[in-house]
């Protein structure tokens, strides 16, 4: 069933020339996949909810009576992405429900699938805007005047698709639903390749950021302008990116620009403005906090932080247990019929630079988790993202696993 | 009337956030400009002519009698350019003939005023469009093939302009008309500043070319990809930036890096793609030629050339004879009425980094010439790009006389 609901959605966005994806929050592609969201709910009779920020819900069982286990993840991507990273836990959260109904099991806490609203920011430039909003982290009138590259407003792109920018904001009701969250997702580095397991579970999110550099210039003619009458702001970003890479080196974390914009972007005037976004992370919040100090006094560019992600520490106790249930389902799956279980080893627990949704939710103080499937290259964020389909299957055994255990408690 | 015009046409294309011209070939800024210019060759009675590549020719007297003196320049503008680039030399030309007239000067050979399509090269990439394809330079096939940023073709651009893109091309009956050609134009630097004078003549056209630098690496999560896993080409760009600016400095030469795409071009990911144009133009070829070439062994970058214009030097005797006629015209509007002409130091003859259409027609072999008006500041392509009303107003005077003596000859 894994296999026919990839086939489904493969697809979606996809750009035929790159094989990346183009799947913006609120884009046709991500209409497409919403609605294939919806079919999968109907077609296992799930009770289907979208919140006032536009996350999905699909549930078996009502979580009005008791929160409920939740797992899911996210289907729309950064711009040219990979398959992988989102709709891999959408994908293998409908999965495990199906292994476990399967199998005549029925869940005694409501069990719910979730698709939470634009992840990656690709758009707005905010990411994790669905849980964001929904735990009252992000200011809903903030929201609303983010704009995207056409300049139209997150208000404007949210009433075209038929939904109520008025209603955004926090949300008790739909959060009081879920009592534990599991986000499986596709692993973002090598860490389970070095350690040779195909599944894992997360430990920590690094602390991480965003921040915005306006170097300014005057913008001149690139023909006529002497080299000592000029005021070209690409000169000082230069520095800057090479400086924030000795500066990464330096503090034991990543720094990153990977977005920039031109001002007037003319291949014959010396540029006016270079607008330049800094994404910052390590494992010490500290480190990452002086990067971006050093970084913006050495630039002399005007900075802005466009978010700030405090380090997550994930529910020990949640993340122990689903790493020795994850790993027992494994070994099952590769264990003579009707063996009794001997002594395994919990799966690996890994830290991670990526944010996640489930880091949202665990910072509102939901207990959270994270299960992460092998990569065999470690690349995400581009059209090479991969993980191998016995990686994935094994990924919802163990997720089938974690679910039937935690309906149990 | 030369202020009449100028208030006419100031506010089109104008952005009004930023007082920068937004006047792209073909669109509808240009196109309202292009009719502007069509009623004001109707308004004098002059035969309006639109060629083959879009270019406009307002006749006052047959060309096909005899070649004619043509004067003139462009509308269109770069992005966020100035009011100046383009439109000074037009609304000049019309200016000068309404000198002319008013005084009873009857032509004795056709006299033109010009407005060149698609100077800047904002849409496409490449400058002098119109001269270029007039005067046989530009292959039409790779000019129809052209596309935007939107990834509209040129071919479709025009067709949707109603114009025949299988028409494009050289055009010798067009060509044949221009006996001699004078732009008017105003300085893109502070030369005549530095002289003290308000108009001059120009003597070269710089050399000057641009190149496409493809940075490529591999596109990756910004949070989870290790440093020294990244294969990060906003690295080897942010080098190749620096590296310019000292090949430069040291040959005595300028290059820019005014446009770029990144590619993804996510904030939280690693570009897997930079590409950086190169504007680079000196006064010795050769010093311009070593830059690319070094510059293109440093960057490890794929580089492509654009556009390359040797240097232009323009017919010295017609050079000189304009700049004595300028320097009469401007002394005799300070003399007491009545007053002999007595003996003028010639305008400065200054060199320019900036190419332009009476460049491509003097490559083609048209006798061309150009006339300076002074920038108090100097910049151009830019919104602070200036020249007081009170230059424009003698530039038009050294004008009107440079055409009334050509046409005698």
């Amino acid at each position: 069933m894994f296999d026919e609901m990839w086939g489904a959605i493969e697809h979606l966005g996809r750009d035929d020339r790159t094989r990346g994806y183009l799947r913006d929050a609120w884009s046709p592609a991500d209409l497409e996949l919403r609605e294939w969201f919806r079919q999968e709910a109907a077609r296992r009779g799930l009770d289907l909810r979208e919140d006032r920020n536009g996350n999905l819900w699909a549930w078996w069982g009502d979580p009005s009576a008791r929160p409920g286990v939740v797992t899911g993840s996210h289907l729309d991507s950064v711009r040219q992405g990979g398959a992988f990273d989102g709709p891999l836990g959408v994908v293998s959260a409908f999965a495990a429900l199906d292994e476990l109904a399967a199998k005549g099991f029925e869940p005694a806490r409501p069990l719910g699938v979730a698709c939470f609203t634009d992840e990656e920011g690709a758009r707005f430039g905010v990411p994790c805007m669905g849980s964001r909003l929904l735990t009252g982290v992000l200011d809903p009138d903030r929201a609303r005047g983010l704009t995207d590259d056409g300049g139209d407003s997150m208000a404007e792109v949210l009433r075209r698709a038929g939904r109520d920018p008025g209603a955004l904001g926090r949300d008790d009701e739909t959060l009081g639903h879920v009592g534990v969250f599991v986000e499986l997702h596709v692993e973002q580095g090598r860490g389970l390749v070095h350690e040779g397991a195909p599944v894992g579970v997360a430990g920590t999110i690094w602390p991480h950021g965003r921040w915005r550099f306006d170097f300014r210039g005057r913008a001149d003619h690139a023909g006529t302008t002497r080299l000592e009458d000029r005021d070209d702001p690409m000169l000082p970003f230069a520095r800057t990116v090479l400086r924030a890479r000795e500066l990464a080196e330096r503090g034991g974390v990543v720094a990153t620009f990977g977005k920039l914009r031109v001002s007037p972007g003319n291949a014959n005037a010396v540029p006016g403005l270079v607008s330049a976004w800094l994404d910052a992370r390590g494992g010490d919040e500290a480190a990452v906090r002086a990067l971006v100090a050093e970084l913006t006094a050495f630039s002399g560019a005007e900075v802005a932080g466009e978010s700030w992600t405090p380090a997550v520490c994930f529910d020990a106790v949640l993340r122990d247990r689903l790493a020795l249930v994850a790993a027992r389902a494994l070994a099952r799956r590769t264990a003579a019929p009707g063996a009794a279980d001997g002594a395994v080893t919990p799966v690996p627990v890994l830290a991670t630079g990526a944010g996640h949704d489930a880091g949202i939710l665990a910072a509102a103080g939901v207990p959270s988790a994270m299960v992460f499937v092998r990569n065999p290259t470690g690349i995400s964020h581009s059209p090479e993202e991969h993980a191998e389909a016995s990686d994935c299957h094994r990924g919802v055994a163990a997720l089938a696993a974690v679910l039937e255990d935690l309906c149990q408690s």
